[in-house]
Formats: C-alpha cells, sequence, structure tokens
C-alpha cells in the first residue's frame, strides 16, 4: 500500500538534507573548529568556560562557521586558516546571542534555559565581553589587516543593528523597510563576513569576495525573516517549540509588520495595546497568530524570504559547478524552508 | 600677616598640578584625539552618539589616552599613529564603564545619573558593544598586528577580571591576593597597554616596551587602590563627592578586606550582615567607615597603592632625563595623592 506524503513533507526533509550535505563536506574542519573553540573557551576564571560552554554547546547550528569553511574551500583553500577564523566567528555570534538575552530579558533560548537566566544578568554581560575579545584574539593570531577589517566593521554594524532595533520595540509604526536595516545589520552582516573571508583566506580576486559577501548577506536576510515566520509559526507549537517570543517582548518583525499594514481599525488597536502599550493578556498570542493568518502574513513574509534566497543563490554564477557549490545553493533552500 | 597651610594641602595641590603638567605636554594631540573621539562616535542610529557622548563627555580624566600620547612622546615618537590609538582605549575604557554601570546596577557615574539610568541596561549594553567595535576599527585602521596583540589580549584579560570581580562581590571570604587579581585583570592590564603602544608605535627595543608596560600595570594598581579608597573616605564625603557605592554593592575592595582581616567577632558579624547577605541599614555605611578608620585600613590601603607607584617610578629608570619623563613619574604621585 502506497503512502501519500504531502509535497510540503518532501520539501522539508529535502531542506534538511541539504543542511547534512554542507555539514558532511566540512566535517573534518569543524571537528578541528569545535576543538578550537573549547580550547579558547577556557579561562581561569572557571566560571567562564561554564557559562560560554552553556551556550555553546546548546545545539546552535554552527551555520556562519560553517559558511566560512564552506566558503574557503569552494574558493579551493587548501591550508588551515580559516578554522581559526570559523571559530572567531562563533564567538562573535555567542557574544551577541548572550547580550542580547541580557537585553531581551529573555529566560529561554533554544527552549532551554537561557544563560541570564541560569547565570544571571552581570555574568551574561561579562562573559560576552570575553568571547567578544576571545574573537578578536583568534582574528589578530591570523594576522591578515584585511580580515580584521571586514569582521570589526561588521561587529560595529551588528551592535548598531541591535541599537535599531532595540529602538523599534514596540512601536508598531515601525516600517518594512526599517524592519531590513535591522535586519540586514543585525544578522545578515556577520552572513556576509563569514563568507567573505572564505574568499580572503583563498586569496581570491575581489570578483569572487564580493559574489561571497552578496551571497552572505542576501543568505543572512532570508534566515533572519525565516526566524521571526517560526516565531508565530503553528507547526513550531504543534512540534513542541517555543513560539511567541519576539511578540511577548514586542519585537516588530515582518509577519507582524505585514498583519498592522493590512489590518483594520480593531486590529490596529489590538497590536497598539499588545505591542505598543505592552499589555498582554491570555489568548492574546494566539489571537495574534489568526491575525497574521488570515493577512497571509507567514505565506508573504516567506516569500520576501525566497527573493533574499533567490539573490543569495544566483550570486555564486561566477564559481564553477562542484559539490560545494551545490551544497550552499542547497542551503538556501535550507534557510528558506526550514522548520528549526 | 602669613597663613598656616597644613603639609597635606600642599601635597595634594602638588598632586593636582603634576596631572596639569602631563596635561600640557599633551595638550595638541589631545584635541586631536578628542576631535577623533567625537567623529568615531557618529552612528545613523541617532541614539549612539547621545549615549555614548553622556558618558565621553562627563569629565572623566582621559588618563588612559594621556599615557599613550605621554609614552609615545617620550620614546620620541613624531607622527600621528598614537592619537588614533588613543582614542581607541578610551573607546575601551568607555565601552567597560557601559557594562560595570549595568553590572553594578549604578545609577550615578561621577556623580551624574549613569548612562543605564538615563537610557536603560539593554541601550547600555549595546552601545558598550558599539564602542568596543569602534575601538577594535581604530585599532585595525593603524594596522600593526603587534599593537592588536597586545590590545586584543588586554581586551580578554579585563573582561576575565570582571567576571572574578564578580565572583568575589558579597563574599567577605575574599583574600587580599585575589583583590590583587582582579585589580591587575581588570584596571592594571588596560594601563599597561596604553604605555605599551608608545613603546610600539615608536618603534623602540623591547626593553623599553617592557619598561612602559610595567609603569603602567604598577601605576594601574596604585590608581585603582586609591580609587577605592576614596570611596569611604570621609574628606570625599566632605567636598560633596559620591562614596559608599563599594559598600552598597558589597564589593569587595582593600579597605574592607583589611579591615575584615583586622577584625573582631562583631565586625565580622556586621560585614556578613552589609555585604555578604546584602542586608544594610541607615547608618551602617558610616560604621564601616568607623571599623575602617579604628582600623588604620585607609592609610594602610594607600600606604600599599605607593608601594605600586614606587615601582612605577623606578620602571621609568632607562629612560633618559626630560620634561616628559618628569610629568610621568609625577603623574604617580598625582595617583597616589589625589582626591577625586
Amino acid at each position: 500500500m502506497a503512502t501519500v506524503i504531502p509535497l510540503e513533507h518532501i520539501q522539508k526533509r529535502k531542506a534538511s538534507s541539504a543542511l547534512d550535505a554542507l555539514s558532511s563536506l566540512v566535517a573534518e574542519d569543524m571537528v578541528a573548529v569545535n576543538q578550537l573553540i573549547m580550547q579558547r573557551m577556557a579561562s581561569g576564571v572557571e566560571m567562564i568556560p561554564r557559562l560560554a560552554g552553556h551556550i555553546i554547546a546548546s545545539g546552535g547550528k554552527r551555520i556562519r562557521p560553517m559558511l566560512t569553511l564552506a566558503c574557503a574551500v569552494l574558493c579551493g583553500y587548501k591550508g588551515q586558516r580559516h578554522r581559526k577564523l570559523a571559530a572567531s566567528l562563533e564567538f562573535l555570534h555567542t557574544a551577541t546571542l548572550l547580550h542580547d538575552d541580557v537585553v531581551d530579558e529573555s529566560n529561554l533560548r533554544r527552549g532551554n534555559p537561557s544563560a541570564n537566566a541560569l547565570f544571571g544578568n552581570e555574568a551574561s554581560v561579562l562573559v560576552g565581553d570575553f568571547l567578544f575579545s576571545r574573537a578578536f584574539e583568534l582574528m589578530v593570531e591570523d594576522s591578515s589587516i584585511d580580515v580584521l577589517r571586514v569582521l570589526s566593521r561588521a561587529s560595529a554594524v551588528i551592535s548598531e543593528g541591535e541599537v535599531l532595533q532595540l529602538l523599534t520595540t514596540n512601536d508598531s509604526a515601525t516600517t518594512e523597510q526599517t524592519y531590513l536595516e535591522v535586519v540586514r545589520a543585525k544578522t545578515a552582516e556577520l552572513f556576509a563576513a563569514s563568507c567573505r573571508i572564505g574568499a580572503i583566506v583563498a586569496s581570491r580576486p575581489s570578483s569572487e569576495e564580493e559574489a561571497l559577501r552578496a551571497f552572505g548577506l542576501n543568505l543572512g536576510i532570508a534566515f533572519q525573516i525565516v526566524d521571526d515566520v517560526l516565531d508565530y509559526s503553528a507547526e513550531q507549537e504543534r512540534l513542541g517549540k517555543t513560539v511567541g517570543d519576539d511578540f511577548r517582548e514586542g519585537k516588530m518583525t515582518l509577519p507582524v509588520i505585514l498583519a498592522i499594514n493590512r489590518g483594520n481599525e480593531a486590529e490596529r488597536a489590538f497590536w497598539k495595546r499588545t505591542l505598543d502599550d505592552c499589555d498582554q493578556r491570555d489568548n492574546d498570542f494566539a489571537h495574534a497568530q489568526d491575525i497574521i493568518r488570515r493577512h497571509n502574513a507567514l505565506r508573504d513574509a516567506t516569500d520576501r524570504a525566497k527573493h533574499y534566497g533567490a539573490i543569495a543563490r544566483d550570486s555564486l554564477g561566477l564559481f564553477a559547478d562542484c559539490r560545494m557549490r551545490q551544497a550552499l545553493i542547497d542551503l538556501v533552500d535550507f534557510v528558506t524552508d526550514r522548520e528549526f
């Protein structure tokens, strides 16, 4: 008896195997990166590796270091510099996560208690600073001023993006354009830098560096939009994943922005009460999901993500066809179709 | 009619004029550094320069950038690289101040409302990150891997020191040795790096780099001990300066550590209640000051500071006598005799 598998499920499975393909292509490098991460978290102050380890080991996808490794290999790089830089990127990312959780006053991260909930805000701020410094130490050990320029710039842009996001929080007048600026700064610039570094270590011409930068930037925008969609997804909820964090924190993400733009007076009043005035009651999140569904905001936000995904895919056009290029192209599908 | 001026007042006046002498020797460079600081605080996100400006303009002594400028000049440096690096050091320092205030939940900094009290903890964390990134951007523009190595290392050590300090907070069993490790990491390493950079930009031999590092390190330890003494000083209180912050925050600084070591059972119970158990009542601070005075803890802590000051002074021995060397020697007196 044949089982009918819905097309959607096939797509999701395809998406997940795309990440597996990329992972296996960089598996050996990734083992070395994970070792570096563990080594460099070490400190005479024992609480530092304990707290940093909590977030670093908590099952992130390691997508940024993977991009650096993959792009370096795509560029024909044969050395080991990309490993240290990949570790550096994960530290930079982890530092921003620690500070984000403090800013958001989150108690959960990826469904587990967040570092600030376990260790306190103070320690999270300071260990974030430590990881940030460690990231720079690793970059400095690499000794390339070009790499340092790219990463120190990215790091400044990320914090500008985070401040801008803070200013749009609890402001239902936030536009899609401003949202895109936040996403570009806080997420996509680090994706772009992660990819670009691959071309720099391989000493490739600026056309390839630029292509990888564009790939990372657009992939990063798509990644963040999908992240924001998943936070309102009924499917996520069914799977026992955490949803509703953005709503509770009054974060102005694309699903909400589209729904507000398309909404009627009563809906606007609802958004104003729940997001601007932080007055949230039982069932408000379910009601928010209803309004968002009624306006097709999740579907349309995902379509926006796919637009950036398409640009990312096309920016790989100047590289010769090979398994790594195909894995990166498939990664775009993973990012836009993923459920986690 | 002759007025009798107490010897102590003459010493203080001398101390203050020592800082003035150093300031005037680096005045032109300092104007350029201040311009750089203003330029590089700029951001498309308008809140960033507003918040950063609040703390940067709030009357700090700019002692770290001044050290870089002075040490470069002492080393015969004629270029302009030291200006950008001096600005970078002030950014690094300001970033740690912003994060410190969040960690300490301080509402006042140098007697003014702190940035976190005015703008919120979230913004202070993120703008701290921005200044940290800007500091690295400025260093990277200088393009010296040696400089980057020194500063990225210092930055990691600072955050380790801050975490260690956090772990000793509200722990009256903290030893003088642990206190010294905290002070060395959180304060003295950046003083050391500030001075050392002066020799590096001037391409001086490692003996001079090492001498300036030792000068900065010991000056930094003296500086922090005196800072911690001033927070219990009756004279400060009389002058309308803020005192008692460390006591209220349960910070384990040298005056308290000495008093605890020398105290009787009843005093230990007092420290345990106020510092470990955070149970503080009206007049507890005045009582703490009494106990500290009875054990000569402020005088003896200041003597400890003078010990490090003496090492700092002697480490300048291999430089030829000149106005800049004299100004740096006098700076040691300012640091140990200062009242602000």
